[in-house]
């Protein structure tokens, strides 16, 4: 695999790598795409006034995956994992492990202690879930039918 | 007690209620207060757009305590206890209980199925979780050191 290289400035095109790369992975709704989508736009507008912090990963300049974050209003250093994904050809390759790390990087360089990461129950997520228990997440809490009758939400805690 | 009435419209000095009914209790840092303020605000100005709602309960005409609660983005049927809280002078005289079953009518009447409610895990909120835990909520997720050093979260849910 080439050589990853993380870039942490955001870009106005980042609106539509964002969706590809959201997109791409068939885990998520329209609407969370949205959203995703948003969270960029918002961070392009508002520069430093907007809590979300973005990382995309790079191979040859093209980015692959990227991760959101962002403290935790009314925490001292507990931080949000938003969203954290990889482009689809791109998977396999254990590049949202080195993302993930690097976003635990810059989340302990502002001082961050807790991460926090929620994900759904369904099978579907199955690899998610093992993804978060890898990379030393423990499960802090489940709530059932959260999102909806049969579809659970599961919160993830790393320390770092 | 004289009867509770409950008003579930948002009027613009309702901004001025909840910040006296909050900062009374002396439960929350200057900064929760602020949000609880902007919470109004924002209902005030965007009407049915803003996603948060409230319920005053009104002793006499006067707001004596209120709950904001809203549906979870990204969830069918769960919604957020954001704030309860009751005027110092008129604690201890089950008025919030009262609100708590109204917000949950309220709740049911939206279709809404669970309701979740976060707080610390500081002794100062021992009332406040036995309260959760006297209206059917149970434990459902603690974050470690979550607010900050020694101040867990603790998650609770009711089932409706």
């Amino acid at each position: 695999m080439n050589t990853i290289q993380f870039r942490t400035s955001v870009l106005p095109e980042d609106a539509e790598v964002v969706r590809e790369i959201v997109s791409s992975t068939g885990f998520f709704y329209a609407i969370e795409e949205e959203v995703a989508v948003e969270l960029v736009e918002e961070k392009v507008i508002g520069g430093e006034q907007s809590s979300y912090r973005f990382i995309f990963a790079e191979i040859d300049g093209r980015p692959v995956a990227y991760s959101c974050y962002g403290l935790i209003a009314g925490s001292e250093h507990s931080f949000d994992l938003y969203w954290i994904a990889t482009y689809n050809d791109f998977r396999g390759q254990g590049i949202g492990k080195l993302l993930l790390e690097e976003t635990h990087r810059q989340i302990t360089k502002s001082g961050g202690l807790n991460v926090i990461a929620e994900t759904s129950s369904l099978e579907k997520y199955a690899p998610t879930r093992h993804f978060y228990l890898q990379m030393g997440y423990t499960e802090a809490g489940l709530i059932r039918d959260f999102y909806k009758m049969g579809d659970d939400k599961v919160t993830f805690v790393r320390r770092l």
